[in-house]
């Protein structure tokens, strides 16, 4: 993992109250609040319990998304795949969460499971200060692309950046978009009268 | 919807902040910070713009997931329906919510849909109390199930109420687990040398 990848799995560490969304049996859309338990050069470790439907979505996709709110408004969003690790990892869990003893005491943890989260990419945002910013990291694969970009079909018009919510377009030919503080709204998609705004959003999960 | 739902609704809106789970083309799932901006007695809106990956999986998948962390570390998640609303609910939002007018200042706005979750059951959640407690609500359908029920084949052997993290199993035959108190962790379905302990989970969205 390198260091970037590194700041923000130890910030969602930090946060620690994190959104796991998963998929379920029918294909629909699931979430709940987790705790992300420890933060290592390896990944995130999370921990549940046998007899809940997400303990057996982690299990049939070995996929998770997370999300979460930083005190100050900073938010954080994440894909990425999952699987189980050895036993001991929920001991190393309930050693660095005690808290987990009040939920679980004595041996009653042994119905839990630590999950791994072992690659995966994600994206940091600030939106609270303007210009809005944002910043890609990933680990165990490439960073998965966002966004929109300007390509040479521009005339440079500039009917783009009298649209852009946060002035984040440099007028020019082509206009260029300042990626770190794009929305991703596609205002300039929609206004743009030679479509030369392409997307440049793949989602890493299909591939 | 009745005064249940509207109160949790309500504490969605109050929370504010709320991840927002869907399920992109792939069918993996995806995850990020949204805000609840209007509760209402037909559901919550939200918005996005027309450029992202989130608002092509609400149009196409019709479904969210939801969930959210109050200050007290009281917990609420959800799943349930979304269609886009008339364009009158963007300015709607603006009203309710006049710090969006800093991200997308004037008519920037349209860029953006409101969309009306107008169906979904949920469930409300509060870990830092012994016993844990827990309380399910719904709008526009019932309410889904979930957790442990304990069938008359039990023979009394208490063998459940042993493991129980949470103490919430009266003894008797059968047993019966207080379902508000439950974790829902499968202990006790796990140790039962009868097996009379039954899953009440049902998913509403596989229906």
């Amino acid at each position: 993992m390198d260091e970037k990848a590194r700041k923000y799995v130890d910030m969602f560490r930090q946060v620690k109250i994190a959104s796991a969304a998963t998929v379920d049996e029918g294909g629909h859309p699931r979430s709940r609040i987790i705790n992300i338990m420890i933060a290592s050069d390896e990944g995130m470790y999370i921990v549940t319990s046998k007899g809940k439907p997400f303990y057996s979505q982690l299990v049939k996709t070995g996929e998770i998304a997370l999300s979460a709110m930083c005190p100050d408004c900073q938010s954080l969003k994440f894909w990425g795949k999952v699987k189980m690790a050895e036993k001991k990892w929920v001991d190393e869990v309930f050693e660095q969460n005690p808290g987990m003893n009040e939920v679980y005491p004595g041996d009653t943890r042994y119905i839990l499971d630590a999950f791994l989260i072992y690659q995966g990419s994600g994206e940091w945002f600030d939106l609270l200060h303007y210009p809005i910013r944002r910043e890609s990291f990933s680990y165990g694969m490439e960073e998965e692309r966002a966004g929109y970009l300007i390509t040479d079909a521009c005339t440079g018009c500039g009917a783009c950046t009298a649209v852009c919510p946060q002035k984040c377009i440099t007028e020019g030919t082509p206009c260029i978009i300042n990626a770190s503080n794009c929305l991703q709204c596609g205002a300039c998609r929609e206004i743009c009268p030679v479509d030369a705004v392409r997307s440049l959003y793949k989602s890493k999960a299909t591939q």
